[in-house]
């Protein structure tokens, strides 16, 4: 990477940041650069940071949330609808729906997308946790907040399936024109839904 | 960031990450969650990269470059012609001259350009460093490689300036349309120095 005009302990430095999504191979260095200008006020904390969340953040075994405790603290907070499950593909779409304030409820991250040409199947995805729980517990309604592409579509018709004679209430986020945005650049997709699911103004 | 869905860890980690160049808000809670998931091969090699590096890698004191060693590589490679020295303003283009294999000479990093704007005076950078190892050592040659900007040039006539008669020749990269590039897509400024700067054929 940096040829032979840095030391081994720079450029392992580089590689590691590289695969980190967002930063190539040049915004690497930069990054590795920026951290060495800033030994202390940025770096030393970013090795801190990050030894401290490999060694504290864990999995909740109930939703699939990332957090210091488990259950996670959205799982254990009573001030929560417990009867609300919106089934989340990752932890991104959860941490979106929480900066939104979108959801009240609980949450159930499946951990992706059903996908042939990707090899996955249900086993693959934490699906059998969503019909424990929804099974097991007084649930009254699901939401399903999948992406709108085939897969994420098809992971909702299974689920769907699988969710028959539970009680609860199935449901999808509406898909439709984004506020603020505007017709004449969304895709014929989207305009099609939107015109489809229309409603009494 | 995260709202109150994710731990402090992962929030202080996340506000740490959005720090570094090339990385938002956005693309650090990508990382974040890329880093968690990946903790073993990805999250604490980075940790313990980063670590390393910030305990051994120090700046060169003879000509500004980062290296596990003091002298740099560099400058003690004694296969190197250390009757040139190759200016540039930052670590980053020293490391670009070396993976194009374009100079077999030393290095000088000045630390950034003069700058009247952002206050940066010929003693914010490295210039009494160049001008001390020209004036006592066998210096045939100071190539000035710094950016083709105003400040850069402002910084490269300074440069000349303080090394009259020192004994060196002072030569400046060529500026021109680069190899590869197309003229129809070049700026007024590059192209009228192209032709400026023409050579027999």
């Amino acid at each position: 990477m940096a040829g032979h005009s840095a030391g081994t302990e720079i450029e392992q430095l580089i590689q590691l940041l590289a695969r980190l999504p967002g930063l190539g191979p040049r915004s690497a260095r930069r990054a590795a650069l920026q951290l060495l200008s800033k030994k202390e006020t940025l770096m030393r904390p970013l090795a801190d940071a990050i030894s401290e969340a490999a060694d504290h953040v864990l999995t909740c075994t109930t939703c699939g949330n990332l957090d210091t405790q488990d259950p996670c603290s959205i799982c254990v907070d009573t001030r929560r609808d417990a009867g609300v499950i919106c089934v989340v593909e990752h932890v991104a779409d959860l941490w979106a729906l929480e900066r939104a304030g979108a959801n009240s409820g609980q949450y159930h991250v499946l951990g992706g997308t059903l996908s042939a040409l990707d090899g996955v199947g249900p086993d693959d995805l934490n699906i059998a946790g969503l019909v424990n729980r929804t099974m097991s517990g007084d649930i009254k309604e699901v939401v399903l907040a999948v992406n709108a592409t085939v897969d994420g579509q098809a992971t909702a018709h299974y689920i769907m399936d699988q969710l028959e004679g539970s009680g609860a209430n199935v449901s999808q986020v509406a898909h439709g024109v984004p506020v603020g945005g505007e017709l004449d650049y969304l895709d014929d997709g989207t305009l099609a839904a939107a015109m489809k699911a229309r409603r009494p103004f």
